[in-house]
């Protein structure tokens, strides 16, 4: 008895497993997209009828209120009917138990699912078991597509274009997916990506990438368009240097003063959620040039043209996203 | 960048933090409006679409499955998206993170926010940071509003008043904000309310708002109209004078010898979960004096007035409640 | 105060308890309404509106994602209202309990309660509590009827027929709540079943109840149409003679040498989730004979039915399921 015999829909749909393999035309259509979800977003009735009748699994390996709830409200205000799976990483004894779950899940035939998981290419593999669309919502420290999307969306919206800026990704770049689907991102559309941090932590690969990378602040941040810091993943640096927190926020952390070095309209970025006082000073996260809170927003827009665009691209042609 | 930038309808929308500030026409307003609710619970199809297209999130930093069910359902039979968010006491370090927990579910672009929160001013707090609605589903020893308004309600139905009554509220009024939130709505309404426990839980405060307290239930049941029973909150007593089990039940729970000095018709109230033998005897709280089931039901019809109340209060001439 | 008089929809509602009081005409028709089912989740958009505007809860006291999983979805699919409530056992004191939540939650104007539980009888014990409709969804080693009809299901779309078959149930017979309500469902519908396991799990109860029982693989599949692995609870097993896993796959695990002594068209059923390599071996499970990832969509389907019918069963002439 196979899949396919099972449900007669098994034809292999478009996931969102990554930046990587993206179309310059293709990100820019889903931030094209996503605009019309920001205006729907502040209006008292937020809803669209696009996934009506559909079926969301929001499948969790890893904790992550902030990520699950921007994909939770986007599928709702779409008119999805969201399930949330969270499935705690004692109860999951690895490989064979994220495949029994995928062919499970996807037997109560789901339009999408969207997953977070801590191992690096866990989804790809998930994706290869079932029928429906899937969405990475993160994995391990490959990639975390929606987070880069809805950073250049919200850069997009300040700057008028991505092309051409100088964007500093400064901190823990070696345990951050967000640098890499950010990376891949931005260069895709031509801005000048430059990796900001401790040596440990910025790693020689993107150096052969042709980025350029920093030690120092002062010189990365020069004439930088963008900020953007990275979450100090400490629970991931096994084995690796790891700086006191106080000696991190002296060198790296973004102080007023630090911001001063980039361009006088330069924007702050983190993907949150924050540690206060150790990448980043509160007087820089709340202060006018921060974006933090309005990523957030550009956040549940972004995927909500994400869902729309996976479990509906059949009917535009199709097949537009790997 | 403001929030006010990344939101357009940043206004200060009216909230539900307590009953202090709500004047006596606004507090009949709501138990006026929760009435149609509730013969709509009864029927088959029990939705209503006032606040469909709506997002409303259920923030609970201290765990409550029947107060958050309440709020559950009473948003989803309004037609709202509402959203679940338990928040672990361990997971949270304190007031900062809850103001960046806040404002990123503000930046989400909810309708109204429910809180609950173990400590007494939280709720305000928050308040303070979202453009959003926010209501009150208990904070510390301070207030607890629906659950006073839901006990108004269920009086009104079975007493046809509440001016006038005489209601005897006994047990831990020292650590209840349920206590405290109903001597201000049924002050309000014109009751004469008695606080009756032992005197290391009946706080001379009251005593010096004019309220009656006692320690015998004896003396403070005469006459009374209703006896309402409050949950024996034994986590919370540290350092003060905590009596057996046995002894407390013995001088004030409720059995039928003590129910029988209040009037032949009282009614017996209890805000759940209940410590079956220690504030109330099983005989009573399943017996014909008992509202203690009807109180649930109510609880749903309040929820839903209040929802639509502070989401919809702009059309309606706006900014009703505090 | 009675929770008639809240409750003007008093009357006992009809529940599906068990399969133990179905008819075998009661047991074909919802097998015949799970089919339309079927075909609808295959459908982009999912949805039917039977039960628009009803409140369905899930009350699991013990944990199991994807029997909750399923019953959410099902519920979704119809229009519900679905709130999901994990009851952790801990927080929970036994008996008392689980009537003051099922006295709670009732107050609050369900339509139905899908109620999982450890202790057999705990189900139909909270179904004389309630005024709505009551769906077993597991209580301990007694019944799980849902699991009945959706193997019945699964077995008559590839049979065409239940009647005649021989149907040989492998394993841990005595705590498996499946094995019970299987064999009364398909000896209602005129099976011949089998009951094949090591003597310790295969209690004599059944042998008593005129069914044959197997201590050898051999024996027990020959001629078999259907073979139906079940999960070894080891959890379950205090006091029993439990096997070594090793020892226990060379004798009952179901490999392809032992599934060769069935009849060549013989099916490969497990309820999940599956002991790989313990009762079941991988080749086997995910080959060409197994129904096992088809079960997990008929359970969405058959549960769809059961809703329906049980809360709108009035409608039908009522009183139709115990």
């Amino acid at each position: 008895m196979t899949t396919k015999a099972a449900n007669p829909y098994g034809f292999s749909r478009p996931h969102l497993l990554g930046i990587e393999g993206l179309s310059p035309p293709e990100i820019v259509d889903l931030l094209d997209r996503a605009e019309e979800n920001i205006e729907l977003g502040r209006q008292p009735s937020k809803k669209r009828d696009s996934l009506l009748g559909r079926t969301q699994i929001n499948l969790f390996f890893e904790n992550s209120t902030r990520t699950q709830s921007s994909f939770e409200l986007a599928g709702k205000r779409l008119g999805a009917d969201v399930m949330n799976m969270a499935v705690g990483q004692s109860s999951v004894k690895k490989g064979e138990t994220l495949i029994d779950t995928a062919v499970t899940l996807n037997a109560m035939n789901p339009d999408v699912i969207v997953v977070r998981h801590n191992a690096s290419g866990a989804v790809a593999l998930l994706a290869q078991k079932v029928d429906c669309s899937v969405v990475n919502a993160g994995d391990g420290s490959h990639e975390h597509p929606t987070q880069a999307l809805l950073d250049a969306l919200t850069i997009r919206r300040h700057k008028q274009r991505i092309d051409g800026l100088i964007v500093a990704i400064c901190g823990d770049v070696a345990h951050s997916r967000v640098a890499r689907s950010n990376v891949l991102l931005l260069t895709a559309l031509g801005a000048r990506v430059r990796l900001v941090g401790p040596s440990t932590l910025v790693p020689g690969a993107f150096r052969e990438m042709g980025l350029e990378t920093f030690t120092s602040m002062r010189e990365g941040l020069k004439d930088a368009d963008i900020v953007m810091m990275l979450r100090l993943q400490r629970e991931r640096m096994q084995g690796s240097f790891v700086p006191s927190v106080r000696e991190y926020f002296h060198y790296w952390g973004l102080d007023e003063e630090k911001l001063s070095y980039a361009r006088p309209d330069a924007l702050v970025m983190h993907p949150g959620p924050m540690n206060r006082g150790v990448e980043i000073d509160p007087a820089v996260a709340d202060g006018p040039q921060s974006l933090i809170r309005e990523q957030v927003e550009m956040g549940v827009a972004i995927r909500m043209a994400v869902l729309d665009a996976v479990v509906n691209a059949r009917g535009n042609g199709g097949e537009a996203f790997r």
